[in-house]
């Protein structure tokens, strides 16, 4: 038995989740300090506050109510832009919220008996109508809580965004940690309320499984399905959204018309920094919580059917959360390093800053575990390793989950390497901007491909070392490791597009080109670390799969996944070719979208007199149409190749070609997404560097506007569908794919495998 | 027993290798008929020649002896290369012959005792030593046959070019007739010599092994090993050099310099054109024999541990190679529909006539194998199965070796869709040109990833068919199926890079615009045909590589692939890894050589006076010594990765491992190598299609040198290293890896897997 004991387990989880929620309230009070005067105190039309000179930008209130407007047209764009959105989901959760209910129901055909338990005959389960029922409530949670997570995440970052770029005029320390305090208050709030919403349900359903354990995490898996899925939507639909926006605005802004990115001039600025907030937020926010959920339910099914669920060890059983919550004190004593304990004085002290986060956390969160592992698992316990049992020690675990977390760190520094500036990949693919866009766009593949090889080594080295110590359970628990730094991840992740938004801001509310600079230099740190997020939701996103899929097999009750098995073989290499087809859709429709935003922002600037002189207002509220039309349209073919695969692969095909699609998509998919997120990250730091002029070799490529300048600008244009639209909705597709198998599980394992049946 | 025995047998395989050597040699005279004079008339310097007018260009003496001139300097730049590539490709075939040696005599240990055979025990078989030496001869066999292969086609391509280009002042009937016979001459030799080197190798080994089948074939592998890895470096070799120069001239004389591509006063001019005879024919030459012996291989070995090799019955132990003697056969009467039974007179017709050629070999191959696979393969036998045995009619072969074809076809036609600009996807992508470079690498990119899904699903139904029905032997002769049409395939294939020099040789030699059209319409259609040719050799190195790696799984006496099991699982993901790591560094390597070559290029044009008008003569020699020197360094490392994975993964980690590396990288590669060279073609022929102006919408985005124009270019330059680097390579590795995992299975399985046995 754990030492913990039930009631310390009972107290200690909610005790935590509260502090972070109070945490992440803290840090906003402090974000709140930056006063953001709503009125504006003079009635000047618009259109003469946007060339005004920047004489007056220095005039403090002119500015703070400029910077205001602004913020409330991205606001009242990103939450009308959500609601829409919203309104699509809802009906898809009702119609899979009833697809789950009928097919998890008929797998006993509705019967309200009780059966003999899947693993431990002996016992006697709850019905698989029961299941049905509770894993509809649970999808119905975790969707709700993942669309609340990415709206509380847009608020917050609409919220800061101004505030950053006015701190931004008192120094670029001031900015960073206002930057920095804003994407705590997200991180906090996500974790922690994926945390307590998880913890609620466990309980609540225990009122009617009671000692069930295996039926009642069963049920549980529901909610990570409901989380994964809404972030399918979030991510894909925010990404179509924010990159035809992006790359419309760029197209025509700096490579036609030569005016700076964000110029208040280009009909789809306010649609761009839209953009940033519902897709790189609210859909990252999404896609995190969405992680953590999973991999909280493959842990728990998993110990379900280990011996902690056999004795009902409740602290045992209770591990995975437990984990999570000392991953929020850990997180709240790193972020007090960057926010207190260190000052940023100097741009260049940002990215360590942020870097030393990563190991500060890491660092201490394996202190953390150990202690935590020690306390609330029995020294020895039996895990359930495909119809074997194994016996582990409780130090297995503890070295399960450092190797994830640690790993996370080895994929985060990687990324870090091959997509900032300051390190020589990427300043060779500045270099290649010599000889023009296509010698760009081929080394940025190159370097993408390259940037591949460690990550995937550390996954390996991971699954190998924690498959031998805990088997399917190890894994699971090393999916959570690297996951257990999730607040201080997020934090870090949310602060790119938050100083993005400030960057944007800052040119359209016409500040000074030292704010630009500065806001700039905040906005290539968070390239880095956007990329870095990314690298942590792939991996993680790898060992969730794999966790998510061992739980599959064991629960579709498959002896092995053998390759050499045709029907296995075949879902292998349909599987690999999934993210292709996803990409392919994904891609497009952002092309598709960024033509038709071209086409506006080009006939805006033929057709309304005076718009290029500053003396006209751009009609921004059509380019926001555009983007919303089109993501809300094309959202739905990627978001169904997704959703429907499992279904039909499971349905038609049965256990095992599905369990070779899932092994096929993940070991594929993880390289698509790592290659596609650092090489759209490079490129935009390409530019950067180029744009900054910070070394004599940048300055010879420089300034804004040469030739290797405008090769940059194109790769940086290629590389927003693949880092902000496909790449980070892979990893979605990925786990999706396999808690959707989990779910469904009983019902392909009864009725599957028509096809095969009927030759 | 089969009904054809084994005299008739002997004589109808050598018989029909002879016929097709026979008819390449007919097919040869009849292009040797077109008249080049190598004797100049005149002794102008060739400084003057340059610039001469188009007036002159018609009279037909100085262009007689233009192209003669140019075509030498083409075919002695390529000879000389090649020769500089042997050489170092001996030294290796030296070093790793005498590692198959070592590794496969160590086995038991230099015995030269006769052992129990593996898979029937009763019997006796001969000593490892046997296997170790006979292996090594097959691989120099096979190496040996390869670069003769290579070497063959770049010779006889060399000779075709000019003459094409003459041909081409007749009418572009006539010039189709030239190149395609051309391409005819290189197919059936490279398919006849095929055949022939390994019935002779197999009759000469029979002559030691007698009727141990089983130690002969195990042999035989060799052979293919020894094919592949010298295709390997033809592959690499032959595409660095080839794209290096193509986007060094590119970028500075297009992009830059704004003259016609294959101008003349490019200095890398003569570079380009001997790289498109070295990479794109010798190359594939090397590649396509590659896989025809490894597929022979692969269906010989797992046919002698069936019951034909049990029963002694040489008809059908001969039957992949009397399926490849039929398909000889099969494709002389095809050529003859497109030289003699169908006249081109228009360009229109190009196209459709080489997809009839596709389809006319696939429907007389199929009958062609109904007959001879009831003559050869008795009525019902068995075969072995993962240790069962499994019961098989002769037709399930018929049906495995059609469905393999067919599939094929459908790849090759799905290929054809979306890399011809004749059809909606490349006229997407040049639609969006009208928004610049971006969007049409988007566009391009997002194309070869949908360009994946129809094959994907081709092969995973013929694997599944084919499997059910005969196994592994069944795979084994699907993709045997696919490469039976092998000899019309290479022509057709071939065809691009003749009418692709032709081109460049009508520009260099200053002929009028009307050849130069006529030229690049040819050349429009070789990009197709060059892309379905690629089809065809990933979808088959798909099918070989599976064939071949169930060889390997039972030899290696691997009960099952489980992915379950972490050894085999981080194998998987490590392979699906590997493509990438390839990738990268082919990209790189092109990308780097091509940045020295555009500074060379540049360099020459600010320092050589005249130049630019064509008063002087640029220094080919230094850029024919850039892409060398660069082609020769580079081939190195990827090489390696390729090579040294399956030595290291077997030797530390064991043969599951092994295992899952293989299945990875063959589930990763196909579509990285599908979408790779599907994206490159597809780019090529959008340039194309805004040049050719064949329709409204073409003239829209026209002509030449305007901005649509310009971003087509960068997109073609992009997907030059794509598709006729990385992307050809990796079929290339794919297989290489599962041949050379075979033929080294004995030693893996008794010394393999250090670093877990000592953890």
């Amino acid at each position: 038995m754990g030492m913990m004991g039930e009631t310390l387990t009972q107290i200690l989880i909610p005790t935590a989740a509260l502090a972070g929620i109070g945490f992440a309230l803290l840090q906003w009070f402090l974000v709140s300090k930056v006063k953001v005067s709503v009125q504006p105190a003079k009635q000047k039309g618009f259109t003469e506050r946007l060339i005004e000179d920047e004489e007056e930008s220095v005039d403090g209130h002119g500015v703070l109510v400029k910077c205001a407007e602004i913020q409330n047209a991205i606001s009242v764009g990103a939450t009308s832009f959500l609601f829409t959105q919203y309104k699509y989901l809802s009906i898809f959760m009702m119609v899979f919220g009833a697809i789950i209910f009928l097919f998890l129901g008929s797998v006993k055909g509705f019967s309200i008996k009780s059966e003999p338990c899947t693993y431990n005959k002996e016992n006697i389960c709850k019905p698989a109508l029961a299941n049905a029922i509770f894993s509809t409530i649970a999808f119905l949670l975790g969707a709700l809580t993942s669309v609340l997570s990415g709206f509380l995440g847009m608020k917050i970052a609409t919220y800061a965004n101004a505030r950053t770029t006015l701190e931004a005029r008192k120094g670029v320390g001031k900015a960073f940690i206002t930057a920095f305090r804003s994407g705590a208050v997200m991180g906090f709030l996500l974790a922690a309320n994926g945390l307590l919403v998880l913890y609620i349900t466990i309980n609540l359903f225990r009122l009617y499984y009671g000692d069930d354990w295996e039926g009642l995490y069963e049920s549980i898996t529901g909610y990570g399905l409901g989380g994964s899925s809404m972030a399918l939507f979030g991510r894909v639909g925010g990404g179509i959204y924010t990159k035809a926006a992006d790359v419309g605005a760029d197209l025509v802004g700096k490579v036609e018309r030569n005016i700076p990115e964000d110029d208040p001039r280009n009909p789809a600025v306010i649609a761009d920094n839209v953009g940033d907030n519902v897709g790189d937020i609210a859909g990252m926010g999404s896609d995190l919580f969405g992680s953590y959920a999973e991999s909280s339910c493959a842990a728990l099914f998993v110990a379900s059917i280990s011996s902690f669920g056999i004795e009902h060890d409740f602290s045992a059983m209770s591990y995975p959360l437990i984990i999570s919550s000392m991953g929020i004190v850990v997180c709240m004593i790193t972020t007090l390093f960057a926010t207190d304990l260190f000052e940023i004085k100097n741009v260049n002290e940002i990215e360590p800053s942020l870097k030393r986060q990563l190991l500060i956390s890491t660092i201490l969160m394996t202190a953390g575990t150990s202690v935590v592992t020690l306390l609330s698992l029995p020294s020895e316990f039996t895990l359930y390793n495909f119809g074997k049992e194994m016996t582990v020690k409780n130090w297995y675990i503890f070295i399960c989950v450092s190797i994830g977390l640690w790993a996370g760190l080895s994929i985060g520094y990687t990324t870090e390497y091959y997509t900032s500036n300051a390190y020589s990949p990427v300043q060779d693919v500045a270099d290649s901007c010599r000889t023009g866009a296509a010698t760009n766009v081929i080394f940025g593949l190159a370097l993408g491909y390259k940037s591949v090889i460690i990550p995937i080594f550390a996954i390996a080295i991971s699954i190998y070392v924690s498959f031998s110590l805990g088997a399917m359970y190890g894994i699971a628990v090393a999916a959570l490791g690297m996951l257990s730094t999730l607040a201080t991840g997020l934090a870090i992740d949310a602060y790119g597009p938050i100083s993005d938004n400030a960057g944007g801001i800052a040119e359209m509310a016409g500040m000074s080109h030292k704010i630009r600079e500065r806001t700039d230099a905040l906005d290539a740190a968070g390239n880095t670390t956007a990329a870095i997020g990314k690298g942590f939701a792939i991996g993680s996103a790898a060992l969730v799969s794999l966790a998510l899929f061992g739980a599959f097999v064991s629960r579709a009750g498959i002896k092995a996944v053998d390759v050499l098995s045709p029907k296995v073989f075949i879902g292998l290499i349909v599987g690999a070719m999934l993210p292709y087809w996803f990409s392919a859709m994904t891609m497009k429709s952002v092309g598709t979208a960024a033509l038709k935003m071209v086409e506006e922002v080009r006939r805006q600037f033929n057709t309304i007199p005076g718009l290029m002189e500053g003396r006209a207002k751009p009609d921004y509220a059509n380019c926001v149409k555009i983007s919303t039309d089109a993501s809300l349209k094309e959202m739905i073919p990627p978001g169904a190749l997704v959703m429907l695969t499992p279904l039909i692969a499971g349905t038609l095909f049965g256990v095992e070609t599905l369990a070779g699609v899932l092994a096929g998509s993940l070991v594929s998919g993880v390289q698509v997404a790592i290659s596609a997120s650092n090489t759209g990250g490079a490129w935009d730091n390409a530019k950067k560097y180029i744009e900054a002029g910070a070394t004599e070799h940048a300055r010879l490529l420089g300034p804004k506007g040469s030739d290797p300048h405008k090769a940059a600008v194109i790769g940086d244009t290629i590389g927003d569908p693949l880092k902000d639209t496909s790449g980070p909705s892979l990893n979605i597709l990925i786990k999706l794919m396999a808690v959707e198998s989990l779910v469904f599980a009983p019902f392909f394992a009864t009725h599957g495998g028509l096809l095969f049946k009927w030759l």
